[in-house]
């Protein structure tokens, strides 16, 4: 899966970010889900650099951008979405959840550079910041905790991006068991059943039936139902023969 | 938004943990996202005791449970999905991709415990560990880099299960202007450019239907379009009366 030109548009910018292990985690959530431009606006130097000698993101922080301004971070974007916390309800833009806006993102990214901001670990993107943005963006949290670490939020954020909504079910490993090994088991084990002097096997008529159903609900794999009926017949030997060879 | 029924029934599992940062993080990904169960296999116990005094998510952490197997960590739980980064191919289980897998996950909460494990930052989960789970589910990293970090693992795993596949763009903030505002500004901003000697304006008998649809393609807001008329009105003053005041 080689890093598709789309997410090539994909410019990810941490604004003031003040933790180099933060820088860090978002480089390497961007290496994992294939985006590879980060931009650094106006990082405590000390961070950056740090961030840049942390382990498993080389590629993405060695080419890391630094810029001093919003403006000159996202000059080439044709779409700039920031994402905040929403802890303040006095919102000048328009506000998306982050499974609505980020097919939005992904239709600009067929056709051009996109930002898409994150603020400082401390106290978001400020209004300046926000200014510079069309529209924002909000990862659902709980009302009660809706702050979460930076590195967290770029990795759910790259996730629904990159996401495949259509994604399906891989079959279970294995095929199922036929009806006649199924039939084989639930032989063997009445006969096991028998051989034990099991109490209840002669008591019910129904009781025959009753374990042709539990075996049938356990939907053997055809590999296990061998692998029980080997176990099966080995007990069955071994109380059929016992006393033999005990002394 | 209260913790759900629902959610209560999840177990997160981290086996083998070795960094308080990681069980810190994951703790205050599952406080973002409503989960609240956190149990803890075979921590690093300076670890863990560390993780316990981090900040942010106090509640989930001091009520983590540690355990000293696997099997006592998920002794409760009807489905055991453990999360592996798919490096290796030999895998025993069924593998699905986090999309897929939690829904069916999901399924499940509803009726009883589930847990969702996790291994070591360094090693993931051992085969060991592994033949506890019914089956496994990975995320969809990019093959030249699927490790994840620890904490982003869970965060993105806990929001693809607490995602809402039906959220819809919130429409834009404000009415749009009417037609009779949006010509308002068009013929504003035609005076505007012929009190400034603007040079097509005379050349081209289309340049007003230019004009027209220029404004029209910027689907201006009510207010804005009351806000731009404003600074078109006091340029127009400006160049009409030009010379006027000035020395």
């Amino acid at each position: 899966m080689p890093v598709s030109a789309e997410f090539d548009h994909l410019r990810v910018v941490l604004v003031d970010a003040r933790n180099p292990l933060n820088i860090g985690a978002a480089a390497r959530a961007m290496s994992n889900f294939g985006f590879q431009h980060l931009r650094v606006v106006n990082p405590y130097d000390v961070a950056f650099q740090g961030a840049r000698s942390a382990v498993g993101a080389a590629a993405v922080l060695a080419n890391a951008e630094k810029y001093e301004t919003v403006a000159e971070a996202v000059a080439d974007c044709a779409l700039v979405v920031g994402t905040t916390a929403i802890g303040h309800r006095d919102l000048q833009h328009s506000l998306q959840r982050l499974e609505a806006g980020a097919p939005v993102i992904r239709g600009h990214l067929a056709s051009g550079p996109c930002a898409l901001l994150f603020g400082s670990e401390k106290f978001g993107l400020s209004n300046q910041d926000m200014s510079h943005c069309h529209w924002l963006m909000h990862i659902p949290t709980r009302e009660e905790h809706v702050s979460m670490n930076l590195g967290q939020a770029v990795a759910v954020c790259l996730y629904e991006l990159m996401r495949d909504p259509g994604a399906i079910a891989e079959p279970q490993k294995g095929s199922p068991a036929s009806s006649a090994e199924v039939e084989r088991i639930t032989e063997t084990l009445l006969t096991a059943l028998r051989a034990s002097g099991y109490p209840k096997l002669n008591s019910s008529d129904s009781f025959e039936g009753a374990i042709r159903r539990l075996v049938r609900r356990l939907h053997l794999q055809q590999g296990d139902a061998e692998f029980l009926l080997g176990m099966l017949r080995q007990m069955v030997w071994k109380m059929k023969n016992s006393g033999e060879g005990e002394g």
